[in-house]
This record gives structure tokens, C-alpha cells and sequence, in this order.
């Protein structure tokens, strides 16, 4: 791991180079990798949490005079109880996982003697721009050598010495392994992003974890594809014949068991006839944790037994609004139309959900919302890769190509085509004169 | 199909509204429309032909004055014996093709009554920018509403005519048919492209067919992703095991069969002790068949019998060229490391070959050649979707995500993830205290 590359292009052509030796690893160097930086984090425990120490001062005199917030020291801190430990899991669940590597996924006979298979592969250098969390740099470089890809790590400013502090023993711990040194680049100058995302005969894939104005810049900025959501305003399209009591659990789940997620629900439409049936009780149990409501004129009219303090009117910009908070927009519908129209105009085509005991609505519902997520009767927060089952999770993508919802390993990966033949010319083959028929024959994988 | 959209955005717009509702159609109803298509295309053949004339007669002035090839009006000629029959079987080969829609991918179970699918899906809305040959806008019609996109299509100017034709009969055709006739949108006014690539709300892949500066100057242009391949710098590696016979036909192939494919041979890289053994023959029966070769002079003092007319002396800049004539860079390397170096540092990622009796070898050269397609003792030329057995081809990709190499409609898919539960809570499931554990339990499909 190089903490001394010179420039963007130095570190993007270095990653470049180790990602072709990278990608020839087997799965048993990989893992190998994985369980020596598990061990030499362990090792380094004090000298880490020292350096993070220092970070944690200069963030808490920030805070103190207002030019950062107290949540974000609370996330720079890696000596909080349990996190060091959990940093550490994360690695060893990472070495657990199936190898995405090597997989074949198609195989045929083109002809006599002239067989092709496509294989996954990795996709080669990674550019990873993140947030400030400190751990983040541990779980990143685990996810990039399990799949075989170089990464190019940016992390926020706030947590530079405890990067450093981790990347240094990353990169002595990859010295004694047989991942290249190269593979895995942290790089600290300042304002280094433009000259990176300039990088595109380098960098294949760019993947920014951080809020929205991140990403959007990023998008606008670079040739390179970029994997990375732009916002979660999630939806909750609640029915007449939804169950009164259950929803209430799902909803209340879906809006406060972590407001700040982008999993988060933002919208709840309601059916006009659920407007004086289900809307009351859930609206009670959402005011009683803490939600404000932003209401249109007919939810409001229904909910006059919620205490006033509770309810606000919804103005347009709340249907466009990731709220992120304890807020959440309100807004009647006479139809399943309306509210599939609604939520393909305003929503961000994360995740979207319809409350209702009709299946063959719920289905239209699911095959017409135009999200990465369409659940039935669900909470919007299981839209998370741990839960969909991944192992882990690069990000939430709300892409409509490559990846999209969750993105786990298979998403930092894709292929290429082996053909094996016996020196024969294409002219051969065809429906021409003389010609012999391709055979196009699938085989057993 | 509108030939009056006002503006990009209203182009744009009213196709992403078509694409919801093409989305829910039936393979039934996407098939029945591209029969529609077909029989209204056949039934206007002379209508489009007059049309078709005009276009030829104002590009064999063009031509005539030198300002347009004559290669460019063949290919505009949609008269030519077999070719309107060709374009009429090819939307019937499509409708034959394996719907690629709603295809579960992935099923498991969360926990009870909590399941999930990945579903495949189309990606929306499909930009397609494409060259002057006018029954490429039947090929991609006939793609976008099989897979259930929509499209909308911007034509080189020299066949404005025969579009025109064409898509007024697509248009009408498609009034006859369930799918909606905002799927479909030829953009005819200049000079719009660039609003088109601003439209990154409503457009969500741009498919550029056309030369390496048509594909680089969109990459530069828009934030919308785009499939395309900017360049086929493919090259051979001729080892001194390979059958000195058959690499002939095969590297003849490569070269000769259609030299202006993006698939063709431009670089051969020779084991330095195949000098005397395999090379003299294979550059005797390429220069038969009219190759010029640029060699190092390694390789050059090797082919000192043939004659000096057809050989000269290689330049730094033929190794990064795609030549697309009948010529063929020839480098002299010691080893496949230096092949596979010289191939990831110069190539373009599209397809190379190695030439040997050695498997081991040739594994490795598939392993560690960065391209989408890898081949051993194979003719680069079978880099193509109908040889693959996909029945068709967007485009050959040379991208990093998504889709690589030959393009069949699959690349024109992507998936959403569908929940079916019960009002589940996400807090009631984890390793804490009163949570139930994740099944993830992967179903069969």
C-alpha cells in the first residue's frame, strides 16, 4: 500500500499493474491476505486507536466551536465499545465468503472443437471515495482483494491519522502475502479527487460512499462509471385492505428504527379509503415514536385525533424530500395508478412497498414501480446486503445497469469470454456454400 | 413513434412514460408487435425504396464530389439484392429469441414468510445514436421492444428519408399493437444530440454505433452510463509450438475475412524463437492475400523471402493502432510475459488469441489478459454476438461493467429485487437479544 504516490496518475497506473497480477491470485492467496491484515490490525490495536485518538481530539475541538457535528465525531471513533472487534470480524467474514472469482456462467460448443465459456472476473482498479468512518478503510480493502480488484482508497480529512495508522499496517501485513503492494493505494493529498477522476485509462469503476452533493459531483466529473445511489426516498403505498394491526409494525420499522438510512421510508400514499380504516392507527404509532407528519389536506382532515404539535402541512417540495429525519410525507391517492405514478416521478427508484392483503395488486405494483426494491407487505429497511443475504455490502446502488439494489462481491465483478478452438477459420461456418451449421450447443456448467 | 417531438426532453420524457407501460406487456404482446412491424414494413417496400432513392441520389453527388465514400453509399443502399429481406427476417429472428424478461435469477427465503426474487427487468429507457444505414432502425426497434425498453433513435443524416419512411410505418404499425407508441422515438431535427445526453432523468443507458470519436466524444458528454466499444486493437501471439499449418488459416482469418471489423487482427506478437519456424509461413499467406506488415526489425531479418514491397518498418504508433486495412503490426517478444504486458498495455480490451500447443501456457494467457474475449488457437474474428449463439448483437463492449464483448439482449436487462413478507419489522431479526437469525436459504429457481 502506497501512502507516497506522487500524483493520481503514479497511483492509478501502480494499481493498474498490481491488479493484473491481483486477478491471477487463487482464492487460498486471497483469503491468506485477508487473515494477515486481520492479524496485524489486532496487533497494532493501541497504536491505531493512538493515532485515531488524535483525530478524535482535533474533531471534538471542531465540534466544539460548531464546524462539525457531534454525530460525525461519534462515527470517528474506533475505541467505542465493540467497534475495533467488529472491524476485525468484518475482515474474517469477508475471507468467509464463496469466492466470486473464476465462476463459469455460461458454457457452449460453437462448433466441433470450439468451445466457449464465460468465467467472472474481476472488474480491475477500484476508486473508493468515502466518509470519515475510520473502519471503513479495513472493510473496503477486504472486499477489493477478496474480488481480486486494486483499490484506490479517499477518505474524508477527519479521520487522516487513523487511515494512515491502518493503512501502514495494511501495508506491511500485504508485504508478507502474495498480494502486490500496489493493489491496495491510500491516497491522503488534498483535492486530489478531480486528478483521479481524470484517471479513466486506469480506473474502471468509481464508487463513491457518501452523501448525495458527493455523488452527483462525482457523476458530473468523470468519464469512468460510477456505481453509487443518489438518494433513498422511499415509499409506502398503504391500501384499504392492508392488515391494520401488522402494518403498523412494518411502517413504524420502515420510518424510525434508523431514520438517517436511505432505506428509510420518506412518503407514506395513502388509499382514500384507508384514509379513516388503517391511517389512524399507524399514524398514532408513528407520532408516539417521535414522527412529525407532513400531510396533504385529505390525510390531515382524517387524522384529528392526532395532537396538532404532530402535523404539518406537506408542501411539493416534501414529495421530492429525503428527509432523513423523524419526518414523514403523507399524501392520499384514489388509485394504485396514481400512486405507481407518483412514486416513478418523485421517487429515487430505491425501494418502494405496497401495504395491502391483494396479490394480484401487489404484483402489478411490483412489476410497474421502477425501484430496485419492490416489496409486499415489508419493511422498506430490509433493502440492506446483510439482510438480502450478501455477507456484506459495497453500497445500495440505484443504478439501472451493472448492479442495482444491495451490491455485494458479484457486483465488483464481471467477465470474460474463454474460447478454446483448433485454428478454424470463421469463414468456415455459416449458412453459405460449403459452409458447416454453428452448433451453438449449451453444455452443462 | 413521433417524428415531431418538439425537444430532446419531450422526446425523453414521453419515452420514459412509454417504458412503464411497455414494461408490463407480455412477451405475447412484444412479439405480436414485432410481427405487426414486420408485415407493415414488407407491405410499404416500395414506398421505403422510393424513399431509400432519394437518399442514394443525393449521397452518390455527395460522392461524386468527394465529399461522402462510396462505401457509405453501398451502405446506404437498402435495394441491393437480399437486403430488405434481410432486414425483415432479422425483426422475425428476434421475436424468436428467449424472452429475456422476468427471468428469476435468485430466490431465497429471509426468514418465514419472507421472500425474495431477483427478477430480470428492462433498464428503461435506451438512447441510440447510430450510422447512416438505414435498416439498422428495424434491428434496434425490434431489440428495444423485445426486451421492453424504450428507445429513441438519433440516424446518421445521409438516410434521413428512409427513416423517416421507415418510422412512419413503425409508427403506424405500432397504433395496431399493445405497445405504446411513445417507445419508440426517431429524433430527426440536427444538431440535438447534445440536449439528448442531458437528459440523464429520463435516459438510462446510450448505446453509441458508430466510429472510436462518435463513442468518445459521448463518454465526455454526458453523465448517462454508455455501452460502448471505442476502439478493436486485437492482437495474436504466435508461439513456436502452435501448429505452423493451421495458425495460418486462422491468423488469415483473423486479418483477411473483413479487415474493417472491430474484431480483425492489428497486432501479431511472435515468440522470437518462432522467427525461423511458424512466422516465414503465416506472412507468406498473409501477404498473399494482400497484408502489408510493419515489423521490428527482429521480425523483419526473419521474412527476408518475402517480398520487400510488402513489408515496412513498424513505428511506436502502429502499436497503438487499429488499423482496419490490410495491414498487420508484427513485434517480436522472448516470452508470454512480455505478450501479455505489450497486449494489456496497448490492446484495447476487445479480443486476443494466443497461438499454441500449450495448454498450461494458454491458460495462463486467457487468466491474465485483460479482455473480453480470450481465445486460444481461435480466429479473433469470432468476436460476435450471432457466433456467440445470442442470436443477435447490440454492439461489442469493451466496458468494464455491465455487458463485455459481444452484446446480446441480455445486455439490455437489468433486475429489481422483490420482497414478499408479512408486515415482518426488520428489529424483530439479528444475532441480538429477541431476535430471530436470517435464514438465507437459497431456494431452487
Amino acid at each position: 500500500m502506497s501512502l507516497t504516490a506522487s500524483s493520481a496518475e503514479e497511483a492509478a497506473s501502480s494499481a493498474k499493474t498490481a491488479s493484473f497480477h491481483l486477478a491471477t491470485l487463487s482464492v487460498q492467496d486471497r483469503n491468506a491476505a485477508l487473515e494477515t491484515i486481520h492479524n496485524a490490525l489486532l496487533e497494532a490495536k493501541d497504536d491505531i486507536l493512538a493515532a485515531n485518538a488524535k483525530d478524535l481530539e482535533l474533531a471534538r475541538k471542531a465540534a466544539a466551536d460548531g464546524s462539525l457535528s457531534n454525530a460525525l465525531v461519534s462515527r470517528l471513533d474506533l475505541g467505542r465499545k465493540g467497534k475495533f472487534d467488529d472491524m476485525l470480524k468484518g475482515i474474517m467474514d469477508v475471507r468467509d465468503l464463496e469466492d466470486p472469482i473464476g465462476k463459469v456462467q455460461m458454457r457452449s460448443k460453437l462448433a466441433d472443437d470450439l468451445m466457449m465459456e464465460r468465467v467472472t472476473c474481476p472488474i480491475g482498479v477500484l476508486l473508493i471515495i468515502f466518509e470519515a468512518r475510520p473502519e471503513v478503510i479495513a472493510n473496503i480493502a477486504s472486499l477489493a482483494i477478496k474480488s481480486g480488484n486494486s483499490a484506490i482508497l479517499k477518505g474524508g480529512k477527519e479521520s487522516t491519522e487513523s487511515f494512515v495508522a491502518i493503512s501502514k499496517v495494511i501495508s506491511a501485513a500485504l508485504d508478507k502475502t502474495a498480494v502486490p503492494n500496489g493493489a491496495i493505494q491510500l491516497v491522503t493529498a488534498r483535492d486530489v479527487i478531480a486528478q483521479l477522476l481524470s484517471q479513466d485509462r486506469h480506473i474502471d469503476l468509481v464508487i463513491p460512499r457518501g452523501g448525495n452533493e458527493l455523488v452527483r459531483y462525482i457523476k458530473e466529473s468523470t468519464k469512468i462509471p460510477v456505481l453509487g445511489h443518489a438518494d433513498g426516498i422511499c415509499h409506502g403505498y398503504l391500501t384499504a385492505s392492508a392488515d391494520k394491526d401488522k402494518a403498523i409494525g412494518a411502517i413504524v420499522d420502515s420510518k424510525t428504527s434508523y431514520p438517517a438510512a436511505c432505506n428509510a421510508l420518506e412518503t407514506l400514499l395513502v388509499q382514500d379509503t384507508a384514509l379513516p380504516t388503517v391511517l389512524p392507527g399507524v399514524a398514532a404509532a408513528l407520532v408516539e415514536k417521535g414522527v412529525t407528519l407532513r400531510c396533504d389536506p385529505a390525510s390531515k382532515a382524517a387524522l384529528s385525533s392526532i395532537p396538532a404539535e404532530s402535523i404539518q402541512d406537506a408542501t411539493p417540495e416534501d414529495y421530492d424530500t429525503e428527509h432523513l429525519a423523524l419526518v414523514l410525507t403523507v399524501k392520499t391517492v384514489p388509485s394504485v395508478d396514481e400512486a405507481i405514478s407518483h412514486i416513478n416521478a418523485h421517487g429515487s427508484h430505491h425501494t418502494d412497498v405496497i401495504y395491502t392483503s391483494d396479490s394480484a395488486l401487489a404484483e402489478r405494483f411490483m412489476n410497474e414501480v421502477d425501484s430496485a426494491g419492490v416489496y409486499w407487505n415489508a419493511s422498506s429497511r430490509l433493502a440492506d446486503g446483510m439482510r438480502y443475504g450478501f455477507g456484506t455490502e459495497v453500497g445500495i446502488s440505484t443504478n439501472k445497469i451493472h448492479s442495482r439494489g444491495p451490491v455485494g462481491l458479484e457486483g465488483l465483478t464481471i467477465y470474460k469470454y474463454k474460447i478454446r478452438g483448433d485454428y478454424q477459420p470463421t469463414t468456415g461456418y455459416g449458412t453459405g456454400e460449403g459452409q458447416k451449421p454453428w452448433k451453438h450447443e449449451q453444455l452443462p456448467l
